[in-house]
């Protein structure tokens, strides 16, 4: 392994090596440290400029030392350590003293140097605990005490949770609550606003968070679930930095690694993942959101200049909304209809570059600013217009359809739907990093309304103190169910997550990954949107002050049940792609099978509706994870039988299928939620089993029951509609939802801070106006 | 009645008269036309300093002419008018040259000013148009023709549903379609923004808008029903403008025209409509939002100086969010414990000057900023902290309890809880604002969203057009039920303004109104937010962009579920009052009665509960409004009962009774609302029946069965558990409100342009950030 070898070090260098080590060690140096650390070494006249020379990119956080290097400081740093006292053994001045040539008693100047340093990294370490966890033997940590509050262990919950992504997202946190990070920079007015998430963005794409996912050939790390990861934990911090990054690196870097071809990534990828090739991804148009296959932009390729020419065919035909259009994109994806031979062969994407090096826009290009939104005013988003913009051929990318020198189209996918819907399912990744960037922000909120309404006392008898929020069952009932669907959410989507992640190498998504991460998105979305509304309201007037970011995360995130996919939209698509499931499961079956399954069903359903278990009020029963996902599947499989009804009704009355599907829309979403539900329910009671301690997997059993029974609770009136229920049943479902909103009130401390978020995250001290 | 004389007027003034007048005419001269006119005059060498002097107060907005005076000018007109030619009689230049003596032939300077005027006039009205309205004779406005989309006319329609309010709300929507109120002069910078809000609100004081409510002595008009319907019309502009506006006009004035006395109005109250005293209403404080009567500052009466000491006790009792305290307000009313003599008299209200004139804290006054919020940032929210502030005697608002000299203190009311009610009481016209204001919002959102739809289309079948979104069920479910609602609420909402008023001048407010106020401000404010949601939604993208106004609105009104009582909080009281009036009524009844009750409700129920009616699912049935009215009291007497049966249980089981009601908190939060959905309903439908224009009744009764089917839907899961309803009658409910959803989708356009609220307010065309 340890093959590397590293050029010898000067004395100054290895004086410094400890701290040096120190601030590398748990591999992130952030911007600031890094900036204050520089400017030190900067000023010492006593360190050569040859070794200066070494410092300097040893101090960008943009080129971290290669692990090899820092694992050989650390043994040069260990084999020094070990010769000393057990006084001295952790001591940085000693460690420093001794690595170097310097002396016994070290230079004032280099001392002080030192102690300069390690004052800037204070706060992130304290040297002599970090040396001797760096230079110790390794042992598992000791396992937390429960906190007063919690009958778990918080981090034994959050390791639980969070699985091997734990530490990535510790490391952006950490990136995170640097000063350069803080919210108090944030200005009011947009186009400031604007720069310093592009400044933000610069230091990420430094550390190389943006290129994560990109092939290692191309300067990236090529492991998308730790890109999934560091946007999730993104998630909790600025939402238009959230975006920002998702736009360049996600959707922009996206569609050049996974529409195009290897010539395209090597061309473009290495400075789409550093920044230096800002881009956006032309998709929306003004008068085409949902409907993305109808676009009208053209790309006409003209065989005389071996160019495609770029059109927007009228005024109402431009791109809308494209984020890091108004004011920083170099490039764009375009996508557009793609004419040759005077055919049109469908939607394509195009690299298009729209601004020059000074930033103008480029000829036959109009930029125009979408203007001041509800929220994310941190992101440039504008619109493009394109008037006989020429680009080279090899712009297209063509991983799924080719044009040839001679204008002839090739495709390996005939059918040119099926090759529109194979290109966007390789763009799935957004629809999978969108629900938990919002889902971060809603746990974020979550967190502040939860510990506010536990310090927040209101009413109580007279003479008595008053009583904390939390203890109102009103309160309860607001909050924990958002509370326990937070987590079932949380952990279904990781699922999710690792499974994109398991199917992209093999080059294609499942379907049904597809549909799921569609649904889910929509699900969660909307969830989003209505915790953090609940969440506002459960904090009064404290959460209306943008101090206690509720106003914020809920602005920025509003938009996240209408991008990637309207909601509505993705829901209908979702039902289509169950009924078209359910009816080929039924064609392999054959009228037999059908039949037979049919009977099947009804007897199942038989024995479920029988009055025994109907009205059946038992709590161990209601509590019960097979009564729970009998009932999920009951309605799913109820709902997507009466819609295939509904649908061969009207076809047969003559009704066409298009129309059809439009007349049932309501019914449609209403199996599509069903689906998405019984999904999460069973995803989670899986993950679930496989929890062996027994603490933890006692609350998170709690929470999946809440998650559970308060579904059924909403969907009270459709259970009892089609007599599954009774209403001595439902009655009995609301009574112990408010039991368990009660139980869970008084873990919920602990379950939220099993998520970690750090203080310097979760609120926003922001510059106050000056006091009269 | 013509008894007012005027001075005689030079043949100058007399040339300028008729457009002098047509400014006046419609009551509504507007800021920015005003300055333009003025400007124009002054330029003129030919008008006399004289006249100059009698001109200039007679174009000041804040001083309108007297309408006898106006009518006096018409007179002179219409005398002129009446002696020339068929062609010359509505010419504006013919009127002023046959008015004047300034010959026959005008000077080239006046027929240039008087061109000038017109045209400052311009858009606000055609000269010749609006001539010959003021001089013809009057007749009734021809009925409109209906609206190629409606079946109704919209302009009937509104005349139906503003009632005599229709007029005063025109003149406030044509003053703030004048420039000087647009949308684009609204800067990011919190800090111009509430500069900006200060020069509407003066605005608005100089047309004497605030001081609408007020007592004719004091220079205020007397009607607090005008003043409400300005509050309403004002919903539909700038929110932050509105709340400001109910700030020192409805609280700061309110305050001391209800709890002080003639004294206090006459020194106060003059400065206060004029907004020459800015001032704020200090009632919440950090740690008591909700519970008011738990607040903490004092004010201490000290004898021998005859004075009230007002103190803030520890830091954290400040007054937060208190409007119009960070800049502009120079006096507080503060709500603060009253001690005398040693003794606590409960919450009294006290006048406190917080800033000198040149906008100096005053001495032991402090001003905190409440920083940067979630909407509203035109509004200026401030904290207070004070430290032995002394204010005289005679600034105790003292209309419900005294302190004599000698510090004894007086009330009409012995307890000190009734003398709380009482004083609150007076203030519940904000209650009643309030959710007024936050609907003309709500509305202003679906009228955008409504236009949308009927105007955006997305997807449809290959080869023909996209189809308008309204058209799809979807669609129709998500806007339709809120458009019901909002209409149901508008008409019942007027009804509690008028009660309202008409009890106001008795000096007291019945419980019973008060009671509804707080049920509706929450249901209503839920109401508004919701439905803003959903229509930032249901316009996708556009919806987010700040020109389209639904973010703004959304953000604005998300408070209003929190301040003037926070919803939950204010259920609850609604449902205890409600406890009381049935136990009182049962009381008066005595057992026997009771018994009979039960006895009759018993039997009122089991017809209702007939098999043949749960099961009936025919459309006749459903809806009829008998049917609902029967299943709505149904709903929350069936509430109040369980209610008290589980009190009643409790305090048996040795319950506290405070505690007995925390612990049914979630049942009384039902409970509250069925009842507040039982009076929407009942209002509505006897409102309705007083309607004899048949197309607009047609309309109207759809829109009621909507709303009533809609709210049966959303709480079928109860009336399932109850088997009032069996599930195939659930399941004819929800067909039937799809059913009613699309047939009033087709008469959406023309509802929401019943409205009338104008373009210049619906949309917000703002600064855009440069192109690049």
């Amino acid at each position: 392994m340890n093959s590397y070898s590293y050029p010898p070090l000067s004395s100054e260098v290895r004086f410094l090596l400890p701290i040096h080590y120190l601030a590398w060690a748990d591999d992130v140096l952030t911007p600031t440290e890094a900036e204050q650390i520089r400017t030190i070494i900067g000023r010492q006249t006593w360190i050569s400029e040859e070794d200066q020379i070494w410092l300097a990119p040893h101090l960008d956080p943009a080129s971290p030392p290669e692990a090899m290097e820092i694992k050989s400081w650390l043994q040069m740093i260990r084999r020094q350590s070990s010769q000393l006292s057990s006084e001295e053994k952790y001591q940085l001045l000693s460690l420093s003293r001794n690595l170097s040539s310097l002396g016994e008693g070290p230079d004032s100047q280099e001392l002080a140097a030192l102690k300069q340093i390690e004052k800037a990294l204070t706060g992130s370490l304290q040297t002599e605990e970090a040396l001797k966890e760096a230079l110790s033997p390794k042992a598992d940590p000791s396992p937390e005490a429960p906190t007063e509050s919690a009958s778990f262990s918080p981090s034994t919950l959050r390791k639980l949770l969070e699985g091997p992504q734990l530490e990535v997202k510790e490391n952006v946190f950490r990136l995170l609550s640097d000063p350069a990070f803080s919210y108090q920079r944030i200005p009011e007015k947009s186009s400031d606003y604007r720069e310093l998430v592009l400044e933000w963005l610069q230091h990420l794409a430094d550390r190389g968070l943006g290129a994560l996912s990109y092939p290692p050939e191309v300067n990236g790390a090529g492991n998308m679930r730790e890109y999934i990861a560091v946007f999730e934990a993104m998630g909790h911090h600025d939402i238009s930095l959230l975006v920002k990054f998702g736009v360049q690196f996600g959707l922009f870097g996206g569609a050049i690694l996974n529409l195009g071809t290897r010539e395209h990534h090597q061309r473009y990828l290495p400075d789409t993942g550093s920044l230096a090739l800002p881009g956006c991804f032309a998709m929306t148009e003004a008068n085409h959101g949902s409907n993305v296959r109808g676009l009208e932009t053209t790309a006409t390729y003209q065989p005389e200049s071996d160019t495609f020419l770029i059109q927007t065919p009228h005024d109402q035909a431009f791109k809308e909304y494209i984020g890091n259009a108004a004011a920083h994109a170099k490039m764009a994806v375009v996508f557009a209809q793609l004419y040759t031979e005077e055919e049109c062969f469908g939607v394509h994407a195009f690299l298009v570059p729209i601004r020059d090096e000074s930033g103008k826009a480029m000829p036959g290009v109009t930029i125009g600013d979408s203007g001041h939104k509800l929220g994310l005013n941190g992101v440039d988003n504008g619109r493009l217009w394109f008037n006989q913009v020429s680009v080279p051929r090899e712009n297209l990318l063509d991983r799924f359809g080719q044009i040839h020198r001679d204008g002839s189209y090739h495709s390996d996918i005939a059918s040119e739907s099926a090759r529109f819907f194979t290109m966007l399912g390789t763009l799935v990744g957004g629809r999978i990093c969108v629900p938990m960037g919002g889902l971060s922000a809603a746990r974020s909120g979550l967190a502040i309304a939860i510990r506010y309404a536990h310090h927040r006392r209101q009413f109580g008898k007279p003479g008595e103190p008053e009583i904390p929020i939390m203890d109102y069952p009103s309160h309860q009932m607001r909050l924990m169910p958002l509370l326990a669907d937070s987590i079932v959410l949380e952990v279904v989507q990781r699922i999710l997550a690792d499974r994109y992640c398991q199917e992209l190498p093999e080059g294609e998504i499942s379907r049904e990954l597809e549909s799921l991460a569609a649904g889910v998105k929509a699900v969660s979305t909307w969830h989003t949107t209505t915790t953090l509304q609940e969440c506002r309201e459960a904090c009064g007037g404290n959460g209306f002050l943008s101090i206690n970011r509720l106003g914020n995360l809920k602005s920025d995130t509003d938009i996240f049940t209408t991008f990637e996919g309207d909601n509505t939209v993705l829901l209908q698509l979702v039902a289509r792609g169950r009924l078209t499931t359910f009816q080929k499961s039924f064609g392999k079956m054959g009228i037999g099978g059908m039949v037979n399954w049919a009977g099947q069903e009804a007897w199942r359903v038989m024995s479920e509706m029988n009055p025994l278990i109907t009205r059946n009020t038992d709590s161990k029963h209601l509590l019960d994870a097979e009564f729970h996902q009998a009932a999920f599947r009951y309605q799913e499989e109820r709902l997507v039988w009466t819609a295939g009804q509904r649908i061969r009704r009207r076809i047969a009355e003559g009704v066409s299928p298009a129309d059809a599907f439009v007349e049932i829309q309501n019914h449609l979403l209403l199996m599509a939620k069903a689906y998405v539900r019984r999904v999460l329910l069973e995803e989670y009671q899986s993950w679930l089993s496989s929890i062996t301690e027994s603490a933890e997997k006692e609350i998170l059993t709690k929470i999946g029951q809440l998650f559970a029974l308060n579904a059924l609770r909403k969907e009270s009136g459709w259970f009892l509609e089609q007599d599954y229920f009774q209403g001595t049943k439902s009655k009995a479902i609301t009574r112990l939802v408010e039991e368990l909103a009660a139980e869970v009130s008084k873990e919920s401390l602990g379950l939220v801070s099993s998520w970690a978020i750090p203080d310097t995250l979760l609120y926003a001290p922001i510059q106050q106006e000056p006091e009269s």
